[in-house]
């Protein structure tokens, strides 16, 4: 930590039973110098700060406060997954996360794109076209390992210091792990814990042994084959809908709804787009064993909720039921830090846990986006905040999300739902039309789920509290408006804006109906 | 015009030559009543608005009137090119203008996503693969017919009259043509000018004979094969880049500048990508001569700045040297109506012409941008003025728009060089960077011209004066920066708003290197 003329190592290190700090202080009232100086006893700690796990928010809060001066060491270590699935340095975006899917993604696009192709004249064959999953698999592990290559060499320029082993709490000052080259116990001013999450299991027979989750997918040594994706949040949703675009049968078993955490009506059109591409689901039903037959099909049985028992067989079971935080692993109660409920994750204000000297960031932390950019941010406004004298905090509102379901839904601010429910129906007006995407006539592609609203309150200014949008681009479409958000967005400037013609983007700016009026909301002429 | 228990029949029209109103005096301060009450001699006049152009402005204009209740008439005539081509309803945009381009476009990305779509797995031989003219132009004739069909149905429901004829103006108050049923004078209490804007060529030998333009590209029978365009604005840059992109040999005659009216950084950036694409430039030449050849190739001389002669032979020559609005063929001097310069186009005050009853919008107006979506917006508000008691005037700044080029370039606001110009270098920040977008990685595309850059006043809040973005979907990326700038988007605002990852789109929320700092722009790790 290069403070001028401020040197640690005379400094006394404390036992930590000795700090008392009030709980949830806001770590930008915390003086820092008087922090330091209230050690009184032994050893000045060894780094400044230790972070807790290398992928997004840990790597982003110690290359910012390793900038600031400060000396910082990452432990990162990635439990192989039950079929001994594992991976490098950069954490679940950049392994099993937004990376892989986005590739897949993309490679479905393709599959969508070479069908367009021969409407634009292009002279080839769209049926007789298809992908090798051990290619494509190979294409998107090499981008991977790439990324986790760039990622090592950027820490050892940014002066990181990277352990590749699993820390675990001894005392609050106090991460102990074992790497290669024997034990280690590491003592630091401040800790980020940032491990983040895994995908869970279901408790069912079989699951585990004969299950995959995104931890396993992109990697899979076999080509996927007939897939059950077990979930319906937006990992489900994107694994069914790339595999779907590659050309594999693709079954989304669904327990209660769609998309539970998004806006109602947009699951419901991305579930029917998804349909009407081809991806199949299972309504209201939860799986009951997994048994792997002779002829290495798996045979899953599965229940609706009327009890009514099910089977069918698979070449692969995907579970995207949910992720768990990997904070049991910490022994967090050596270091007395809190967790909440069955999830065991942390809650935090301004990412400061309970024990004030340790934070964190990422998808660890309680009611908070579960999304890399939001760790990201945190993580580098926690590390100006601890390192460079700043005061910014994250705000995790009005965050934009998007689902790459393959016809993409992106959406930033409320639901209509829960702006109803917080405003009440007389102070929410939502506009919203249906469109026509220019690049979809040529091909004959389905205009059905294109679809776009705007959530606003109906009295004074009429502020925008939500846009969602769906049809191709729609995480390229809505970043902008979520700065526009920022700025306070209003119906009237909305509309004043004028569009970008012909781009699929430019629709909400032609919005003008309101559901309220009862209004056809599909596709005015296109050019006038 | 359907004004409840007020009907015009019975009203008085008056000579032209009677009416005196201030010029410039914006229309929602004439009280309508009175002025129809003024006229004190003659015939009502027959409809309440007539629209010279069919158009995107002039339909916009036309359909928001008769929506409000006015009794419209749009005559609208395409004069053929001089190879003949012509087309139907619907103006510029639909039939000869961002429609067909855009699909043309479309049909180059595609060519682009069958090269990638090998990397990504798919089973085909891109090489192998070629686009054929005939079947993509007849594609998008397709769609444009649909276009026009679809427009004279709205027409015809939003009882808006259509007439097939070119009007031209007997005296201030009425306007003559001759359709296929004869002659035909109509008179109106208001006329808006929207008759837009044709190509120019230049006054060479042989232009006129052997040369096309955009009006005539998107038709052609025989494909372009090796093509000159002449001329490097957008039109020219797109005509060069999607022939490029279908595989044929496109070369650009530059005679200043790229893109003269954009941000000349990017201008340049713009031109690198173009050229490692495989589109070539002639800088700084002029053409001298076409001349056909026995074996119907086109011979065209051309010279350097240094006046060297220099000539090749090529199987198109097109033209998109600017574009001329159509105003001397209305005959506005009978009208009284001013224009300006050489362009011949209409200075106007919030659409209003120095007559105050005629109104224009569009392509024909003086320093307005020419965009189908500014045409459509002033011609909405100002039908809604006129008919509708409203106020709202059309703000011609910060327009965003986007280059197809096919790397796409979307801006909005400043161009670096008017801020410098207008602000000074001390007033003014420039965040940049250049980025890599996550598709590019497994076909090895060539990100080295990827770059954004945001300016910025330097100092008070630090209002966002111009975004400016190279790379996929820049129109989608762009459209709701706009919207932020709209509402006063500034620096902090734009850092704090969290990114949606990956896409391209949050490389403007991640900016953070100033030009001046002279830090490497580089590209940052992709997540974290």
């Amino acid at each position: 930590m290069a403070i001028p003329g401020f040197c640690f190592r005379r400094l006394i290190y404390p036992g930590y039973n000795r700090i008392i700090v009030r709980q949830n202080v806001f770590v930008q009232n915390v003086n820092f110098k008087n922090f330091v100086r209230s050690f009184s006893n032994g050893e000045a700690p060894e780094y400044d700060l230790v972070v807790l796990g290398g992928g997004s928010g840990g790597l982003a809060a110690a290359k910012e406060a390793s900038g600031l001066g400060a000396k910082v060491a990452v432990l990162d270590f990635v439990k192989p997954t039950p079929i001994g699935t594992k991976w490098g340095l950069g954490g679940t975006c950049v392994n099993v996360g937004c990376i892989p899917k986005k590739l897949m993604h993309q490679a479905a696009l393709l599959g969508e794109a070479i069908h367009d192709a021969q409407a634009y004249g292009w002279q080839l064959e769209p049926q007789a076209i298809k992908n090798d999953w051990a290619s494509l698999r190979q294409a998107v592990q090499n981008h991977i390992k790439s990324v986790n290559w760039v990622t090592r060499v950027e820490l050892r320029d940014k002066k990181v210091e990277y352990i590749n082993g699993h820390g675990i709490f001894k005392d609050p000052r106090t991460v102990h792990t074992v790497i290669k080259q024997g034990e280690r116990t590491l003592t630091a001013k401040y800790f980020i814990i940032a491990v983040g999450g895994r995908p869970r299991y279901p408790n069912i027979p079989g699951a585990v042994e004969y299950g995959i989750t995104s931890d396993d997918i992109f990697s899979l040594e076999k080509e996927p084959g007939k897939t059950l994706v077990v979930g319906a949040g937006y990992i489900g949703l994107e694994c069914a809908g790339f595999l779907n675009g590659l050309g594999y049968d693709a079954t989304v078993m669904v327990r209660s709804v769609v998309l539970r955490e998004f806006d109602q009506q947009m699951a419901q059109i991305i579930t029917a787009s998804m349909q009407e591409k081809g991806v199949k689901f299972l309504f209201k039903c939860l799986p009951q064993s997994i048994e792997k037959l002779p002829d290495d099909k798996l045979l899953v049985k599965w229940k609706n909720a009327c009890g009514e028992e099910f089977s069918d067989t698979f070449d692969t079971v995907l579970f995207a039921i949910g992720r768990k935080a990997l904070t049991r692993e910490l022994h967090l109660d050596k270091a007395g830090v809190q967790v909440v409920g069955e999830g065991e994750k942390i809650d935090v204000s301004d990412e400061q846990t309970n024990v004030p000297h340790i934070f964190a960031v990422g998808d660890v932390l309680h009611k908070k986006p579960e999304l890399t950019p939001v760790a990201i941010h945190a993580g580098k406004l926690l590390a100006r905040r601890l390192f460079g004298g700043a005061t910014d905090t994250m705000d995790y509102q009005n965050v934009a999300t998007t689902v790459f379901s393959p016809l993409e839904y992106g959406c930033v601010g409320l639901s209509e739902e829960i702006a109803l429910n917080k405003y009440g129906p007389d102070e929410i007006e939502v506009y919203h039309a249906y469109y026509k995407p220019t690049e979809f006539f040529v091909p004959q592609r389905s205009i059905a789920h294109c679809y776009l609203k705007v959530i606003a309150l109906r009295n004074g200014d009429q502020k925008v509290l939500g846009l969602h949008f769906i049809g191709p681009h729609a995480g390229e479409v809505i970043q902008g408006f979520a700065a526009a958000i920022k700025c306070h967005l209003t119906v009237p400037a909305l509309m004043s804006t004028v569009g970008i013609h012909p781009t699929v983007a430019e629709e909400f700016t032609r919005i003008n109906i309101t559901k309220r009026s009862g209004k056809d909301p599909n596709p005015q002429s296109c050019c006038s």
